[in-house]
């Protein structure tokens, strides 16, 4: 959502578009100008870093917008309702169990109060990370920083971010949603790992191409054997977001198709799982993925939104500009040892 | 454990017994003493509530005391940690899902800086309820509180005990935990429900009788069906934990005897809950469990902790002393349908 309608306005006069996305570790603004116009972009976000209006009038217009934002995106989505309350029950004490939009009861409450402070605390050039990513040389962005950024005082040093971390895991659990708007079932399985920033060097990689062996698209396992050879699955794949601060989640997921059942889908999902873990994956097998998943990350950066996105979500999650530089050959030196492990 | 060795010896010297412990909402000092030494009594827990000498000795003691005490009573018990990571999972955003203990990895962490300032924030007289039980007037134990208490600076006024509420739970969550330690399996439901300071009028007085009908003892519905009628239970009962500050849990458990699998308990525990909830109880039934639980009322007055304890974890939850005072005229209009409900 829009932070305020005159900012918008702004950007928009200048021909640029804006917006902004909060994550489960940080807060993004961005935005798309001409270069000639950054200078007058970058000064506008300097403003607004520091002498932003919070009005009681403009904090209820907001509070309303997150609150039917909330009630559209969740309440009205059994799929969402179910993942809020699945990472309610996987994280048992790491903050990654808040829902990033809040829990309603909470969103009502919320006050001019908290948004200053939180404002005051957090929105502060000594806590921000600025990236640009375009036709422009970096002596001129930081004389651009300079002159935008640079003029806003810095703010009190904040804590070291330490958060509470998860317990070890000792149980199973089950979190089952039955809703009579969900006409096909699905489900996921999802496991807690390490993180680009948590784990030990190697680990976050492994997990990334295990990802892609095991459900990256139509050439992973579980498509071609769910989807394409047993035909019981509408779909069928794996996820890992590594970019997280804290330890993250590695995901399994499908969806019956025709007569298979739920059950149907999971066990097959089982058994690709339970044969990696057996057997492992092969050095072919292992060098395509990690031809498709670095070609696939210098592709990205052809595209300025997610070259700066990729820095950007790094290192606001603890890592630095020579942990993406390096990436490329940190997934190349993975074992087909370390996928299996 | 105990707060201080010295503290302790203080206590026996004077021919008496302490001890304390932490619940959810709470930590209580108690102490056992004649009725002639209780001045000096109050004298040392008065003087311990402002004088403590905490050194990072003592928290090194200590903390190796507790984490000792995490270690044999719920790492080392298969029980204690399902009972753990259900509560984990059971509350989505309720303080209640920490355990009262803590987390080991946190445990670990904890110094003196973290143990002076939870000292110094809530171990003052006007954070506390002074109960005294036993064979002395009102008027003298206020002199002796004047004189003991009364000397103790009042520390800054705490704010509300505003804390995170449960967001409304629409799935069911399932915990299992497998460990080569446990020979008999057993089973718990919990469902979230109101307390005594959460609940409108009559809610938690209804769960309280509704808990001693289905599962209160040998007399009990669950008793009756399952251990003694249909034999495939060792144990089964229900219980409900009212006095809380937040909202609290309603729970039936239940034990497979012989060849009876645990699957077998559960729905046959599943069996008398919906039973409740389709033909509700009848008058007879509630007159009896009325009778009998306002008894357990009355019998546990004549004991002096017991009478100190009703009090005060009232009190400490957000009651006062008319609660406690006419909580059996509140038990007897409970109805039949209010049960149901």
């Amino acid at each position: 959502h829009h932070a305020a309608g005159e900012f918008d306005r702004a950007v928009s006069d200048i021909g640029g578009s804006n917006n902004a996305f909060t994550s489960y570790d940080y807060t993004a603004f961005h935005e798309t100008v001409a270069p000639s116009a950054l200078e007058l972009m970058m000064g506008f976000e300097a403003d607004r870093m520091r002498n932003l209006i919070l009005t009681d009038d403009v904090i209820k217009t907001e509070r309303d917008v997150i609150l039917e934002e909330r009630r559209s995106r969740i309440d009205n989505n059994p799929e969402a309702v179910l993942d809020e309350e699945v990472d309610a029950t996987l994280w048992q004490n790491q903050p990654y169990r808040i829902p990033v939009i809040g829990w309603m009861q909470e969103m009502e409450q919320l006050n001019r109060t908290d948004a200053t402070a939180f404002y005051d605390k957090y929105y502060r050039p000594n806590n921000a990370v600025l990236i640009v990513a375009g036709d422009i040389e970096p002596d001129a962005v930081r004389a651009l920083a300079e002159k935008t950024y640079g003029k806003v005082a810095r703010g009190p040093d904040l804590p070291p971010r330490i958060r509470p971390v998860e317990p070890e895991q000792n149980t199973k659990r089950t979190v089952t949603l039955s809703d009579a708007r969900v006409s096909v079932p699905s489900f996921s399985t999802q496991w807690v790992v390490p993180s680009y920033h948590t784990g030990k060097p190697g680990e976050a990689e492994a997990l990334d191409l295990l990802a892609e062996i095991l459900g990256g698209g139509n050439r992973s396992r579980l498509y071609q054997a769910l989807v394409v050879q047993q035909g019981i699955a509408s779909s069928a794949g794996a996820y890992f977001q590594g970019t997280m601060l804290d330890d993250t989640n590695f995901t399994v997921y499908g969806t019956p198709r025709g007569d298979a059942r739920l059950a149907d889908v999971e066990a097959a999902v089982d058994v690709e799982v339970a044969r990696i873990a057996r057997d492992g994956v092969t050095p072919a097998e292992l060098e395509k993925v990690k031809d498709r998943y670095v070609r696939s990350m210098i592709f990205a950066r052809d595209k300025q939104d997610s070259m700066a996105n990729i820095y950007g979500s790094t290192l606001a999650t603890g890592g630095n500009v020579q942990d993406v530089q390096q990436w490329p050959d940190r997934i190349r030196k993975v074992t087909a040892d370390e996928v299996k492990a």
